[in-house]
């Protein structure tokens, strides 16, 4: 692969000659701004070799470096290795910027013009760009050279697989209705249309479901949506005669998905409502209108609000989920005491036993099986080279969800497959601490993700820990398993936590070389009955709280009572009382009697 | 005065109508964008009658409207009683912006053109406004025409109040070493300079205070700091032979105050920093420079972190501070009980007891002492007309705080004057655990407090209640009360809290027309120590913590002690036992006897 890589920079280098680019970025997404794109679009992982969701590469003639965030630094560094890329660590003191850095590398080059891929980024993020390459003396930015069209011989084609009716029964709300709602929100800020690039947002308003990027039930396309018009841009040959007479019945048009630059160019009404971080740089720059409209696109806002339809698939796909988890708990330690397993194989098992439940559709993202010191590794992913054989001691951290076709799951728990350090029992009851915590909680109508993020934090930070991550994130209703606008985490999300929005509980710590634990529940925000209305100056008369979705038995061996209140025990033996409840009627005798264990009181 | 407002809108209206004005915006502040003005800007309360610190009247041909927030709802419904003013309240649904009001009030008027006066907005507000405006059916807005001189006969002139030296041993730092450090920081923008106009700003980099502005020890003047030359636009006045040879020493020269703005047309150098945020629209408007740096000014954030001089003076000024409160609250309880105490009457006898220790230089604010229904009242500030006897039952609010030429002071404390209802105990006890809470906070440097402000509202938020003031602002070093640019509040402040910063902790709950609790106490960011380096993707290095500054006993007899933990108790306990150790030696037997009973165990 060290050699692989080098003959691939090579090939870049000739181009970037020949094209007199002094450099070139190859980042991690596709002309959707998708975090999981299709294999055509991984051009970042083939010129690096790195393969987690999020990271950029940057070379020049002569160097080459790999920008990626916390939860990717200890894979980037193994997979980097040999290699002549420099690892960059997002948000450690002193890593540079990718324009400091090239402005730096480029100081004394022929060229100062950079190269990149225009169709793969947001026209926020290029103008963004611009503005920095320009401050490092006057680098300039070239968008419409797509140098992989070149080098990538065996460069994956465009997907094509078959799309699929998203019944009403699930949808909750017909594309119709999705439409009236979608352009009174596009006349409140005095759009005529707008245009969709964002491939969860087309699939929610259609009411489709493709399979065109791994772990996420989207389809390739574009939407334009006018005041009177509405065409999908996609190719044909993924319809089948149901899904056509469908889109017909809607009285939206269909084009190929290569004429949506056309369509934008030829935008017959006054202006268009083009959000800039959504929209990739070459089609935001073919738009012709007498105005554009540069705001957030309104329909992720309307998506993460889950309707009654939705919130009960959503219930129904978590029990099925957690039935097939606690299957795979009751075989995990008896298996692994048996001895040969490896963290593919309990991923393979799990996979195979959630893939025996009705209406599962795949997994919602590739399981992340860290045992041990692979604990710590944040979006670790074992391969046969990393694949490390369980033993009856330790901590396993488990992170992994599937689709159904009524809802997304996303779960982690840390398993105590045998004798524990008091180290790792009180991290893990810290976790937990701040993972009920947040459960707990009571907040006001309008608060903010950022706001809450302390909650789940505070236990960890009075040890002294902490984690860089978010704590959670909205979760899709068979969709992508990562959903904005709103998150909660330490950074700034403007977007308000409103009643009916998924989101992720997932606080954690992580000790490099020795092991990590995670503790991930998914929540559903509902409204807390009978609080009393009182005056404005003081007290809000709404306030939020949580559901909790996810149905699955919590490990109680590692937790340290003492270090837990009387309200978080209540929570826990609560939750378990409702696991048992739910999921026992669906095992047979020796799965119950294991979760009558696994569920007793602490 | 009524009957004066309904003149005073007289007056303005034929004023608008001669300048063909359709309407007249009259703001808070001054030409320092102060929070607290000289009487000379009270303008805004002068057309209407209401005198929060917060709030700005519009008025038009034929209607007038007032927008404050929450502090102030109920002071403004009762000041604006009778007038023709509608009260817009701010962060209430369906309360419309300042522009949406006129766009609709001048629809059909003859002038679409708005006046302000732009010395008193900075330049952003006024950039901000225009665009509003201009959305609104294309309103335009003049900004050079103050209507108050024409109409204001009375206008309080330009205060002339002596400069003095603030000695190092309390500032800690010198002038020539401020402006080192400032101008690196302009160097590290690009600046050669910059203006400041910051009240504060300029009386902390100078080490010199004034008493132009009531509880605020500043004086009003511009700085200008070029990159060899130092310029302070001044009332010359103002300053004594020992500031004029003190100001010779430090090479900075004295120009008039009005003379400003023709120093920025005359500017001599390449560019110069203008903070938008900062310097008044009018002033921003003349300066001539090739290049204008549209930066956030440095020095907030210099001043806001405390050097170990005034670390120590905030400490000293706290224990004379909680000397002077604490023979007030000896005398308090004993006075209401033998009756014909008042509002105003407790007030004065705790500014006569602060008065008499060393150091005293007046209020930081003016004291806010609400009883029963008016500690409701967010920002009450009792008059003779509203001055309500005290009883010896029900709660009384007191928020105070003093200068002192070593520090600046602000303490709230909530005390039961005799028996309590059960809701009343209930909520002063939540409000303490959320005030304990933030103070046992560990968090990682650099978090802000926008992520900490949820500490401190969590256990009102459990009950559904909240409060929508902020949990925390910075205080000056005998400079003004309020500092920025750090805060604990709900809304987003990117600044992240720093070891050496003070920051109050002061939730509360308002229930309009019974009774109010706050209890606040000033704290100074500290470095937790010994904490161990984890790894990076998990635990960061440095975790920073609280020093309580403030001094003062917390009424235990209201408390319900079932709902603190038994760290919350211990806090209590052991803040007490500080307070008794360290003013206790300052105090008569009887006094001494009474602190002790006060601090005792709970």
């Amino acid at each position: 692969m060290i050699q692989e890589i080098a003959k691939r920079l090579e090939m870049l280098r000739a181009e970037l000659c020949r094209e007199h680019l002094g450099a070139y970025i190859f980042n991690s997404s596709d002309p959707h701004n998708s975090e999981y794109t299709a294999d055509r679009w991984k051009g970042r992982e083939w010129i690096s070799g790195f393969n987690g969701s999020a990271g950029t590469a940057v070379v020049t003639l002569n160097s080459a470096a790999l920008w990626t965030d916390s939860r990717y630094f200890i894979a980037a560094e193994e997979q980097l290795k040999g290699t002549e890329y420099q690892l960059m660590k997002l948000k450690i003191e002193g890593t540079p910027t990718i324009a400091e850095w090239l402005g730096k590398e480029l100081a004394d080059a022929d060229s100062k013009e950079v190269g990149t891929d225009g169709t793969t980024h947001t026209a926020a993020a290029i103008s963004q760009l611009k503005d920095e390459l320009r401050q490092q003396g006057g680098l300039t930015l070239r968008t419409n050279f797509d140098v992989l069209q070149r080098i990538w011989k065996a460069r994956p084609s465009m997907p094509l697989d078959t799309i699929m009716l998203q019944p009403i029964k699930w949808a909750g709300e017909t594309t119709k209705q999705k439409l009236t709602r979608i352009r009174k929100a596009l006349r409140e800020v005095h759009a005529d249309g707008m245009l969709m690039s964002q491939l969860d947002d087309i699939a929610w308003t259609l009411n489709l479901r493709g399979c065109d990027v791994h772990c996420c039930p989207v389809f390739i396309s574009y939407l334009l949506i006018g005041s009177c018009q509405v065409t999908l841009f996609v190719d044909e040959h993924k319809l089948t005669a149901e899904v056509k007479s469908y889109l017909a019945e809607q009285d939206i048009t269909v084009r190929p998905y290569e004429t949506a630059g056309d369509a934008l160019q030829r935008w017959g009404e006054w202006n268009i409502l083009i959000d800039p971080d959504e929209v990739n740089e070459a089609l935001a720059r073919q738009v012709k209108a007498n105005e554009i409209i540069s705001k957030p696109s309104p329909v992720a806002a309307m998506k993460a609000v889950k309707n009654e339809a939705e919130q009960q698939g959503m219930r129904n796909a978590m029990l099925r989920d957690g039935i097939a988890l606690v299957k795979w708990l009751h075989w995990l330690k008896p298996a692994v005491e048996a001895g040969g397993q490896t963290e593919i194989c309990i991923s393979n098992k799990l996979e195979q036993l959630r893939s025996e439940q009705p209406l599962y559709r795949g997994l919602s993202f590739d399981t992340i099986a860290g045992y041990e010191e692979h604990g710590a590794i944040v979006h670790y992913e074992a391969t046969p080279e990393t694949d490390k054989p369980l033993e009856p001691r330790g901590l396993l951290l488990v992170d992994s969800g599937a689709q159904y076709q009524d809802g997304t799951t996303d779960i982690t728990r840390t398993i105590a497959l045998g004798p524990l350090t008091d180290e790792q029992r009180k991290v893990y009851t810290l976790v937990l601490k701040g993972h009920i915590d947040l459960q707990l909680l009571h907040f006001p109508d309008g608060a903010t993700g950022t706001q809450l993020d302390a909650i789940a934090r505070q236990p960890l930070w009075q040890a002294g820990l902490n984690y860089l991550h978010g704590t959670g994130h909205g979760v899709g209703a068979y969709l992508n398993v990562h959903e904005g606008p709103h998150q909660i985490r330490m950074e700034w999300k403007p977007t308000p936590l409103r009643k009916g929005m998924t989101v992720t509980d997932e606080p954690g710590i992580y000790l490099e070389g020795r092991f990590g634990v995670r503790t991930e529940n998914v929540l559903l925000i509902r409204e807390v009955k009978g609080v009393r209305e009182v005056n404005e100056a003081g007290a809000c008369g709404r306030f939020l709280c949580f559901e909790t979705l996810t149905l699955c038995p919590i490990d109680t061996v590692p937790i340290l009572p003492e270090l837990l209140t009387r309200e978080e025990k209540d929570w826990l033996n609560a939750y378990h009382a409702e696991v048992y409840e739910k999921i026992a009627p669906h095992l047979n005798d020796e799965e119950r009697l294991w979760l009558q264990e696994a569920t007793s009181h602490i």
